[in-house]
């Protein structure tokens, strides 16, 4: 018997169907033996829904107030769940976050849990019922009502499965697993039965939608066993897992891309420390996400400085360039917003020479250039032009073998 | 300066409209300089769109999930008019029930408030902040989310001016106070500027739908200070007052009448002791509230025992009788559910003869056969057919001089 900590996102629980739709299966899987705890988002539609209302009163509204508002989505959720499993004789109860103590700390619109009282849960497990519980929300020390953010919901179920030591959390969602690209442009892409922590934390942060980066943070540090797998259809999904096993690791697990970056570049800066701090000081204080820097050797006495930013925000990190270029007397400012970056991904890589130059021969041999090179331990990322995206990671993942079946760590 | 608690229902705040114009107001008299804690109810087709969506997935669902479920419409109207204050320069902060621990029985769906914890409403206060509550909910001592009930917003907000010692409630309506009778029968009726609260006791347990009996109850064991208003006008309403000037008093205060009524005849019962307890036990046990009670003197051995029932419990309340006529050995049972019933009201009638008998003089005059009659102190109510509703109402009226607009206790 085994305690599992399942989350269910807004599309899985998108209508009194579906949630009825997954009351059947965690009664199955209460049946078989299992301590279960549900985790819920709000339904889809509701959270855009409720900002909506908050907009018709307020453009910017108070974000405490917002708080209040959007954890009424979740609250909604699982009472309706609660509901579903009662009425097919699963005994179930309800918590939110407030109701659970899921402490967090009081940053509105993106708090970070703190604590987890565990206990009711506990007793309630003992009793023989379905635990479920509002994701995304929390409270500060303080009561108020707190959320956690975009994709909070998957980092309420590692934090509820870390603090019951739960023995898996169990991510469903609307794809079946990790997969070595994305489906709709390698129709060969591959599910992945098992990947392991860095290379999902690189793969997440690399914009792969399947979980939200803060979650698998969450789960690396108390070393959640956390399985992605479909609300949808059965199937063994992708686990993520602690071990490595050097020996099996396959040279590269998958490649990931992200198509809403822009690249900025500042030329004929001067060459003296502190530059760069200058610089992305202001585009910080700009509240501006900065992902790749490079900077190349100094040519003369002055250098080149480029970084990437999320699309939306390269216009006004192009304005607060302008103004940096003045104040360093730099050459000139460049930008291009048509770019995307392409990664490949994997703890094999560590042990084997060759992977970069591997990866960047496979481009070539498209034409396809490479305007930016960023490298981790675990990990290549480049920047190319936008319209080689498909035709990049097509050929990559035909390069490393991806369309295989056999995969040696399973 | 005063310390005033507001409450609005559910049409005063049922678009982004109307909760920004009740923002306008309060805005308003916090810069007139009174303290004010509004308490706020769910927008109105909320809580009905929420027992659809129940519905949807279990037709008797648990209490407990149900309330968890409602108490959601609340909170959101709280966010929603947090930030509608705060858009206009008006600090506000919103709370739960659960978190200005309004603590409750545990009965589900019409729990009772027990106590509250008003310190946290003090310190916003004193920071100049307008504190936006939640009515209609709770929690009990365990934690669990309750609900008062159908009315309990105007409860909360009569318990929160208790706790709080409140100069005044404001129970903010579609209506512009409490009238001498129903305007759209009469239209001569006149709104009261002020009723005693034995007077509204009276005309809310008689079906006006002004105020919840609940919250009546509440105002008067604490002697909280009640006025009804318009949300939609402004105007002075109609204070709820605990002094009575007798000398002063007028006879009347209202007309009060119930539609929805049905009355229940056993004849031939055995007279002897215990048999009213025994009719009315069954009559209980079957979860059917009966309003008036007559039994007629014994003639021979055997004696008529007659009650009323709410209209919609008619039939269940005629099988019931029936089994309970079997076991008695009473000749039959007889009902009808074409019934009215039709009240006069006011303190005054208690040091003065012949109220009652004005009455039935006035029907009499028009031809009204009366069916039944009770009374208490400051009441008389009769059972006339249906038919006669309207006539009734406006006749007596009229024969109480209603209609005059000087009202001696102003």
């Amino acid at each position: 018997m085994a305690l599992i900590v399942q989350k269910y996102g807004g599309t899985s629980v998108g209508s009194p169907e579906r949630i009825s739709a997954v009351a059947e299966k965690v009664a199955r899987m209460r049946k078989a033996g299992d301590d279960l705890v549900i985790v819920v988002s709000a339904m889809s539609g509701e959270t855009d829904r409720l900002i909506k209302l908050a907009k018709a009163i307020h453009s910017d509204p108070s974000p405490r107030e917002l708080d209040v508002l959007l954890a009424t989505g979740e609250q909604t959720t699982i009472a309706l769940l609660s509901m579903a499993l009662e009425k097919i004789g699963c005994p179930a109860r309800s918590y939110t976050g407030f109701q659970v103590h899921i402490r967090t700390d009081n940053v509105y619109g993106k708090a970070r849990i703190l604590d987890i009282d565990e206990s009711r849960v506990r007793e309630d497990l003992k009793k023989g019922r379905v635990v479920v519980i509002a994701g995304f929300q929390g409270a500060d020390q303080d009561g108020n009502i707190t959320t956690l953010g975009r994709g909070g919901s998957d980092t309420t179920g590692v934090a509820m499965a870390a603090a019951l030591k739960a023995d898996e959390c169990q991510i469903y969602t609307d794809v079946d697993g990790v997969y070595t690209t994305d489906p709709r442009i390698v129709p060969e892409a591959r599910r992945l039965d098992r990947i392991t922590f860095e290379e999902m934390l690189e793969l997440a942060s690399l914009g792969s939608k399947v979980l939200q980066i803060r979650s698998v943070e969450f789960a690396g540090k108390y070393r959640v066993p956390l399985r992605v797998l479909s609300s949808f259809e059965d199937g063994p999904g992708t686990l993520i897992t602690y071990e490595e096993n050097e020996m099996e690791a396959p040279l590269i697990s998958g490649i990931a891309f992200n198509r809403d970056e822009a690249k900025l570049t500042l030329r004929g800066v001067p060459d003296k420390p502190g530059i760069a701090a200058q610089i992305l000081g202001e585009i910080g204080k700009a509240n501006i996400n900065v992902d790749m820097i490079v900077q190349n050797v100094a040519a003369d006495d002055t250098t080149d400085f480029t970084f990437t930013v999320h699309r939306g925000e390269y216009k006004k990190a192009r304005e607060v360039l302008a103004r940096v270029a003045q104040d360093l007397k730099a050459r000139e400012v460049n930008g291009d917003d048509k770019i995307v970056k392409i990664s490949i991904v994997g703890v094999g890589m560590r042990s084997h020479a060759g992977i970069a130059s591997q990866m960047f021969k496979t481009l070539a041999d498209e034409g396809i250039n490479i305007q930016m090179i960023s490298t981790s331990e675990i990990k290549v990322s480049v920047v190319v032009e936008e319209k080689y995206l498909e035709l990049g990671v097509r050929a990559l993942h035909t390069a490393f073998g991806l369309e295989k079946t056999s995969q040696s760590t399973v």
